[in-house]
């Protein structure tokens, strides 16, 4: 990932995509959401998902998967071109989170993250804050899930 | 859990404590936050968080199951009183997500969940919508990390 100086307003990242399989979804659920309509395709069927449906903190979780794969390849690549890779700092929290379409088996998200905001940190000069409008679409396009993410980034080092 | 119309600002609903061992926390980032601070103990202590550190999405799936452990053994105990049990509906998201302390290996949390707000739907009188401000607290009893939470809550039928 770039330094916080030269991250603008307006960047974009594209994350890639993940397809949320049967069997996937009931492993989430499984472990951290046992509720019957991540769990069983018949239950999910009769709920108001209308089919076998991800958590939504599934759908938060591979969020952060394909982030982190994606910042080691940029880091990867920084290497490759004798740099040294620049390493995001911890998340303080987000807002608005929204599920705003189930994600059923089968269904394929394609996350992104645009850069809405940043400011340097007088408290902190060694850091910055960047503001980050996630966002997850579905094969037919619709946007399924959203939030607004912030992360401490390393500022320059003076040369 | 209550329907709708039974439940009070101020109702606070224990979920109970979870202890992120390191194999746990270790397991989850494999799966969906592979950073090094949440994989190694040794690059935990050399990071921000001086120590082998929880996902803050682990310490948020984690909120999740407790409170679906919670509705279980509240829905087992109508059945055995001979009542239906009142099943939540979906959350349509959340605002305001703070991670505001590291977990580390060998934290215990305490998860709660306080009714803040409620209203019902005129375009779903078969459902209210509940805010709730959810929190988990460590072993010092230092808040560690918060939400504000909402859900769909089905009304009490027509006698």
């Amino acid at each position: 990932m770039p330094y916080f100086d030269d991250i603008k307003i307006g960047d974009r990242r594209e994350m890639g995509s993940f397809t949320f399989t049967p069997d996937l979804i009931k492993k989430f659920a499984a472990q951290f959401d046992p509720q019957p309509f991540h769990l069983d395709e018949e239950a999910g069927r009769k709920s108001v998902f209308g089919g076998l449906a991800a958590s939504g903190w599934h759908v938060a979780a591979i969020y952060m998967r394909l982030t982190v794969e994606s910042f080691k390849r940029e880091a990867e690549a920084a290497i490759a071109r004798g740099e040294k890779p620049v390493v995001s700092g911890p998340s303080p929290g987000f807002r608005e989170l929204k599920w705003l379409k189930p994600v059923l088996a089968g269904d394929t998200l394609t996350y992104a993250s645009d850069v809405i905001a940043k400011r340097p940190l007088e408290s902190r000069p060694e850091w910055g804050l960047v503001n980050f409008a996630n966002t997850a679409h579905n094969q037919r396009g619709e946007l399924a899930f959203s939030f607004l993410g912030s992360a401490f980034i390393p500022r320059k080092p003076a040369k």
